[in-house]
């Protein structure tokens, strides 16, 4: 953007109320190009964002959000209010480390109300402001700003219960693009689409009423009907949405991208003291004709070429292989069934969804009925399997206990994304589902580094009994040195079986490990790996062929706490090893965004740091 | 039940098939009367159970539960159903040690369908088995009863707006009682309270439609309307309720009480193709006079004197020591709110509710919601603390990462029945709250032994900022020895610090330690104990303190992996320990129902076990 643009020009929201409407398009076209151009080079959510460029605008122009609130659900959508809240430069340093996060995060700016990642939060945390707000005797607005999507989350039902009883003001607007990631399921998104097909509803409500009240001759039933009880009646003759029947009262549908239309409806929904849902339709995508045809690959993406929307190729990764295995053994096993809670896509079930149409089950954002339904499925005897990125699995770890392990029924959890994500940041990254999983009876927990051991372990999950995870990585397979060969064993050992310094480790940090030992190989100087495959249980042979080494380091890429290593070490510990023995991992700290291998180093889970630690080991023993 | 009565002849709900409609009413008196008799001794969910009797037997005689699945949500409602699938004689021994859960298990019968314990799981695992029967070809139907309680939870919303898109019959039965546990509220009890208002709603809507279509002259607009878009307008002008917007054809509202009218309406459900709900009002507590009159206090209970409806005694207990502490700080401190999922009783903040009514929050059988609506009011500078049993808490872990933890905001969970439970069984149990929240970074937690305690570390909670949680047991004060002063510090020595011997150990377990040490003091045998007071993060300097001891022994009431022993035991190996240690815990395994005392034995976590494992460690150092 040049310095003649106009979005250089707002330097604060309340700059916008001095525009033009010629004016605010043209600021609207501006934003959509940076956008385009920011994802197109750092990744990030283009299509959501695109969709709500004039929601946003009229947003600000209608609210004063130095005081009152904007609470943005998942975050999907936020670019635009980045951009007009005074991070226009820093917007270029989207999703980097040290830039700014793809979210909407408090310590970033006063003018993000809320942090925020995980689908379904805006409406319960909004109510909460809102009171809080009460309580204190504040009047500014609070907005929730959730899309269809996110409202099949139950959580967002839960906000609506309560926040539809509230006596004041209170607005949530949904942003209906008809899409949650992939396209939007349930029986909600059908309502939605009744009500959006019908753009004439509130005008034609308000004839009925009319026509209503001027007919001169009304059968004797109705009317006697209406004299008995006014109020009754006018229910039943008069159609209310479900969001009334909530408490809310309901305005719309506007169009997303009329900018005069939306700041009516919101100045409208900001004058009354009670909840109010204003019905936003847009278009995922709007402005940029690849987003727009196909939304759902244009949903969340890494880097791609603006001018024919091809994206950077990326290699073949686990949730591919994941995909095409299962989907392959599908054909001969007729009882696997395949969950998503609505990522189709980005955990490799697109072709599973095609070739297994009957058994492929997508069931919106809701990761607690996804485990649950899988659990009805089992107690018929299908096999389902849950794909699910690790940390949206922390929506379902009641229904884990409760509904799955505790009545030992066998279903699959194929948790994508496990360990470090990138540049999603921190409320992304899978590093609490060990710590989560170990401590659940009749769990077993699988942590392939390569694409054969995925395979070899869906194998043994779908053999099964229980609860089976098998968590791998985002992206695509590690080094993997010549002379190691996968094995469906629980673990493994590779390296120099006569050193008195035994690494241990699993997952992708395998390869890590292989890496320190070519570095150390060439200095003459050797280790040996000890590889978990299968984490949970963990195999007491494991133990035993450990506990011969003077020194054993284990370097775990999740939570420490409750993790692997501690477990590890408690059995060596009971069987009364006295050597010596460090755990590498997550210590209580939260992963700030940056690229993998990157986190990786900072978390010292890299090539570099394990060999540092060994060499120093191998000094002291 | 002397063997002439009818239920005594009922051996298969078959046989209710032909019992006249005379026979049926003495049969559900009789069914009353052992319901009442059965609790008055074990203690048990009575009101719930009062209220569903003759809902469940019209579902025995419309449905053939040996093909057809009946899905009970919670389970507080199952107990006529178990009468009559066989174990009448069973019931006898519901919640005992090796007796018949006080919940469906499907390990205990054919007839129960999914297991259960946590609210709102039903519609999603009936649609799971509904689903799985369409899959492998088998007609049989499939029913979710679920309470309106249940329904405030999303959960349920998730399962409804999945199953709203089946094409098969499915029915729910909202089994209405105007109550969760304790009387229900939000949005929908609003709405069902008013479509109940309405009893003759279904009769009105027929009689409109008839009126409609009989009438001869139509005034001109309407007409039009009508001519340009007859389904349009029949949407406009006829009422449907908002499970007509998620796909459900909605029958209701039927007398829950009236077995002839329940046959009709669920025989009806039965016949369509596609998903009905069928809404049923019933009276909790219904036929014994005390529980209809006070159905809060005879929801979940020990036993009673059946005559004078009076509870057998209990003890001051450290629910109630929590809300009277709680209440009283918010005399003071008007920025603390306190929130329940609908245990306002059960966490003992009733008196919190009537003296701070504008800071009380019922947001109904909603956790996930809770922690992120508390999340809201502490942005807004509030000092919201949510009262939750440790089994419920398991709903909210993605809400206390992602939402709280995440943005270092202070709010505090105030963890109830944290432990063992009792005879509520295996799904209530309080074992997973510690291995869950520690890894979970920003998060401190307390577990205090005595209610003084419990005291101390609500205002150090109070006062301090991030997430805090403090957990406790159920029930009253365990043993505490004169000698022994509570205190706020971190961890606590108690007992022989000159014995080679340390017991570590939290929580009430402290007091067995305690009974241990003067058992074995009588033998003139001592042994030295660290209560840790703060389990998360564990002072260094406890770790300090244990290290000069030849023999470590940890026990806790909670599951071993990922709890604090495995975390203690890794501080103490990190900084060199060489001595002895061991951890007695939960060792994945889920504990099963019996009085806490007994559960505490069958896990080696009572006096007795604590004083065996210190003189054989004696004998070893």
């Amino acid at each position: 953007m040049n310095d003649n643009s106009i979005v250089a020009r707002i330097k604060s929201p309340q700059e916008l109320k001095n525009l033009s409407e010629d004016e605010l398009k043209t600021l609207c076209g501006e934003i959509r190009e940076i956008i385009v151009s920011v994802v197109a080079k750092n990744g990030g959510h283009l299509a959501s964002n695109l969709g709500a460029v004039e929601l946003t605008v009229a947003l600000h122009r209608v609210f004063n959000n130095e005081n009152d609130s904007l609470v943005w659900d998942v975050g999907h959508q936020s670019y635009t209010h980045k951009i007009l809240t005074g991070r226009l430069e820093e917007i270029y340093s989207i999703r980097t480390e040290n830039g700014i996060s793809g979210f909407p995060k408090r310590s970033e700016s006063p003018h993000d109300a809320f942090n925020v990642g995980h689908s379904s939060t805006s409406v319960s945390a909004a109510y909460g402001i809102a009171v809080g707000k009460q309580l204190s005797g504040d009047d500014s607005s609070t907005v929730a700003i959730i899309g269809d999507g996110a409202f099949t989350g139950g959580l967002a039902f839960e906000g609506m219960n309560n926040a539809g009883k509230f006596k004041k003001n209170f607005i949530i607007v949904l942003n209906d693009n008809k899409m949650s990631i992939s396209r939007n399921v349930g029986a909600l998104a059908r309502y939605l689409g009744g009500i959006r097909m019908n753009p004439k509803y509130l005008h034609l409500k308000t004839k009925v009423e009319t026509a209503l009240s001027k007919l001169p001759i009304l059968g004797t039933p109705i009317r006697n009907l209406l004299k008995r009880s006014k109020s009754r009646v006018r229910n039943l003759v008069y159609k209310r949405t479900l969001f009334d029947d909530l408490g809310f009262a309901y305005y719309g549908p506007v169009d997303g991208h009329d900018i005069p239309a939306l700041e009516k409806a919101l100045k409208a929904a900001k004058s009354v003291s009670r909840p109010v849902l204003v019905h936003v339709v847009t278009t995922k995508g709007k402005g940029y004709s690849f987003a727009e045809n196909d939304p759902k690959s244009f949903h969340g993406l890494g880097g791609f070429d603006i001018d024919t929307g091809e994206k950077i190729s990326s290699r073949r990764d686990f949730s591919g292989v994941f995909g095409d295995n299962l989907s392959n053994m599908a054909d001969e096993n007729k009882k696997i069934c395949a969950i998503t809670a609505a990522m189709s896509t980005g955990t490799g079930l697109v072709g599973f969804s095609k070739r297994h149409k009957d058994r492929f089950f997508d069931v919106g954002i809701a990761e607690e009925h996804a485990v649950t339904f899988a659990c009805g499925l089992a107690v018929e005897g299908m096999i389902p399997v849950f794909a699910v990125y690790s940390t949206f699995l922390q929506r379902s770890v009641d229904q884990i206990i409760h509904d799955a392990a505790m009545q030992k029924l066998h279903i699959i959890l194929a948790i994508d994304r496990a360990g470090v994500v990138g540049t999603d940041g921190e409320t992304h990254q899978g590093v609490f589902d060990v710590a989560l999983l170990n401590p659940v009876p009749n769990v077993k927990i699988y942590s392939p580094c390569y694409f054969d051991e995925l395979e070899l372990a869906l194998y043994s999950a779908i053999d099964d009994d229980g609860v089976v995870a098998i968590r791998y990585p985002r992206g695509g397979q590690p080094y993997k040195p010549l002379d190691y060969d996968c094995t469906s064993a629980p673990f493994d050992i590779y390296g120099d079986k006569s050193s008195k310094v035994l690494l241990v480790t699993y997952g992708r940090l395998f390869a890590n490990a292989c890496r320190a030992l070519d570095a150390l190989g060439k200095e003459g100087k050797g280790f040996c790996i000890l590889k978990l495959n299968r984490i949970k249980p963990i195999d007491i042979e494991a133990i035993k062929a450990a506990e011969k080494y003077k020194s054993i380091l284990f370097f775990e890429e999740g939570m420490k706490t409750g993790g692997v290593g501690q477990s590890f070490l408690c059995m060596l510990k009971q069987r009364g090893y006295a050597g010596r023995l460090s755990i590498r991992a997550i210590d209580d700290e939260f992963v700030s965004q940056a690229e993998v291998e990157r986190s990786l180093e900072i978390l010292g889970l890299d090539e570099k740091s394990m060999a540092e630690s060994v060499l120093s080991e191998l000094s002291e023993v």
